[in-house]
């Protein structure tokens, strides 16, 4: 049955026309956004037509940040040059009329630090530490910077600084800003973030150590706007035996404003998806429930998968496994697993279904955001594993468009799933 | 050492660069090309770059097919519908006033050969059996379907064909015809053999349901011209003890004509360069000379490879290992290795060292067909394996251009072949 999972996923180009549809009727389908209800609708669409026998919406309060318009440039003497630049996500607006001052480059909190309130003053802080393209694990690389994105803004703030700019997170030089989420601290005044490009961080930086007073002019009118309504997109194929409990699927449905969002995530959702037209399709009737959710609002603040924890907690829901699908439509390369050591060793033993798809690295570790919330109540936490090399190339940019993902590295991650799900509801 | 290969080459852009300068400046650099002599300069400018301490060109004599141009249109009924189709390499012209006829589509030769001459005599014959997308190497994909393209034109003019037209070998549906080489077989009447994107071919397919009087139209002017002159380019570090023999790394410098040839096999060679370059910067003095090969002609016959193993036989060269890189530049997952169990028992104590890269499955099998006329005389001949997911939506098409290749998989290609040679330069 596991070829036959792989063999249908290899062979059909609904999940990928899927990916598709997504990503053209709805990118930038960022919390708040039209975009996002059209993708809600959407979704909901393809899990009838993939043959799931309830489908609904789940309501969630989420917030609603607007990424406004932004301009900026830096002024180099007399010449005045545009910059790719974007604000990240909770970033305040600037003053309407923009900001103009100098810039000072720093690499890390501590350098921050030593320059002190005198020479951060007045200024905008530029982070310029690059992701280290020397860890062969690029994830690894992306935690060790994404400080200087994520609290950059109030660490300079606390020293007087009027905004920061923030090299982009990625491991590519290329001419896209990658946005994210940044976070403001309690009790420091808030001034505007904006992420710029990496080969524009470059040239910044090239032209600070020839001239120190370079200038730079940001203007942006992103601001928050109030929570709003948004709901998770479920849908399941109910089992013979649904006390046995669920095995959920699922990815993020959210995506930034400024990307098709076709690796993060809509991939781990069309694949989610695509586990219940699996299941559907070759007529496999399972014990237990099959579940695909995509979540609201992972990339802001996870209003979605806190909200759906809270209704299982409530419902009392029993989740045998809640894997979520969000590093990209990439080859698969396995799972990771948090879990007691006795299911893990259960697991273990369907390494050997994977070793011919070459998606056998099963490893003790990290799950997926959205599910994270469901520790306490769901007996296996996993995320789907993918080869991570290219996926800071994407990542959170307008290049993260759905002709990168290939069809077949998207459906060896659907049928790994599905395959997994099949062998459990099997030994479980 | 390990380790500092792998950082250098992930940190430098000088291999990528060097790939994207061959790709702009000598795209289509099939045999006979003038820019194939335009490839021959610049990677040797690249070898002396490196820091080879001996560049130097091995004439050969290559064939010097030329593709001309080609059009293709279908006729049904009313309708003129312009197909997305190119020559076979070796094919012959068609009449000046082109080809029309009528088509019949086969899926096998078994199939062609009950239609019989009857059905097929005066005919254009279609060969629509596409790659099987359930084989999870796409490799073997490949060669389960590429009988078609390069022993159909004959089987077809056997039994009175006047043309045949080549479903694309490629996973992928799109509008790219993927060229390749082709043979006739003598004694048989030489028909022209043209390659059709896969979306045409599918349209065909379905226009000839309707209407089995679709009448297709080719035209092409490619012709064989003579054997030219060409070179193998040779760059090597000399080794501390040369008489321990060679470690040689190559890849083929021609491409077809309707690509940038960057995957197959710019990648391959700009790899080859890059590890005399890391062996280079990172001042490692080999016991063995490390050699890096740019073949001539794999496309078309080979000649590359087999003069340089003559010349190696004459010279009485003595090559420890010949390994290439021809199959694609991506994520590299391990070699394979041609060579006895002794030797291979020895290389498998190494993987522990490509663990870490995930570059550890060591394989007992199949080399290059550059290195494969160095069977008799070198002691291990060897492969570069990467993962094979993607490799036919590129190869042989208009597609495989460099904004294709991630610059960290390329890159993981070229350190892994150098630590293979690091580590074997120590233990044999």
């Amino acid at each position: 049955m596991v070829r036959s999972i792989y063999s249908e996923a290899l062979t059909s180009r609904i999940a990928y026309n899927n990916l598709l549809l997504l990503c053209r009727q709805a990118p930038g389908r960022l919390s708040g956004s039209p975009q996002l209800n059209t993708a809600v609708q959407l979704t909901r669409q393809f899990l009838l037509e993939a043959g799931a026998d309830t489908v609904y919406l789940q309501p969630v309060l989420i917030p609603n940040w607007k990424p406004g318009q932004t301009e900026a440039h830096v002024l180099n003497g007399n010449r005045k040059v545009a910059l790719h630049a974007l604000p990240l996500g909770n970033s305040v607006p600037s003053p309407a009329e923009g900001i103009t001052a100098s810039v000072v480059e720093v690499h890390s909190f501590d350098e921050l630090n030593a320059l002190g309130r005198e020479r951060v003053s007045g200024r905008i802080v530029f982070y310029n530490r690059p992701m280290d393209p020397t860890l062969i694990n690029t994830f690894a690389a992306y935690g060790r910077a994404a400080d200087q994105r994520v609290s950059g803004a109030s660490k300079a703030a606390a020293l007087g600084a009027v905004a920061v700019l923030v090299r982009s997170l990625t491991l590519a030089s290329d001419t896209f800003p990658h946005t994210g989420q940044m976070r403001y601290q309690e009790g420091i005044a808030k001034i505007p973030a904006i992420a710029v490009a990496t080969r524009d961080a470059d040239s910044i930086s090239c032209w600070l150590k020839q001239n120190p007073d370079v200038q730079v002019f940001i203007k942006t009118t992103c601001r928050p706007a109030g929570d709003t309504a948004g709901y998770n997109v479920i849908g399941e194929i109910r089992g013979k035996n649904p006390a046995k409990g669920i095995l959920l699927t699922g990815g993020h449905l959210d995506a930034w404003y400024n990307t098709p969002g076709a690796h993060d995530d809509g991939a781990g959702c069309i694949q989610s998806i695509e586990v219940i037209r699996l299941f559907h399709t070759l007529g496999i009737r399972p014990e237990h429930t099959i579940r695909a959710v995509l979540f609201m609002d992972e990339e802001i603040t996870q209003t979605g998968g806190r909200k759906y924890a809270q209704t299982a907690t409530l419902e009392k829901e029993n989740h045998l496994i809640a894997l979520e699908s969000d590093r990209g439509g990439l080859l698969p390369v396995g799972f990771t697993f948090d879990c007691n050591e006795k299911d893990l060793e259960i697991l273990q033993k369907l390494k050997p279904y994977f070793e011919p798809y070459r998606t056998d690295t099963f490893l003790k570790g990290g799950s997926g955001t959205d599910v994270a919330p469901l520790r306490s109540s769901a007996r296996i936490l996993a995320g789907l594993l993918t080869d991570s090399q290219r996926y800071f190339d994407y990542h959170h940019s307008a290049y993260d468009t759905p002709d990168h993902v290939n069809i077949r590295e998207l459906q060896l991650g659907s049928a790994a799933i599905a395959s997994l799900f099949y062998l459990m509801d099997r030994r479980f």
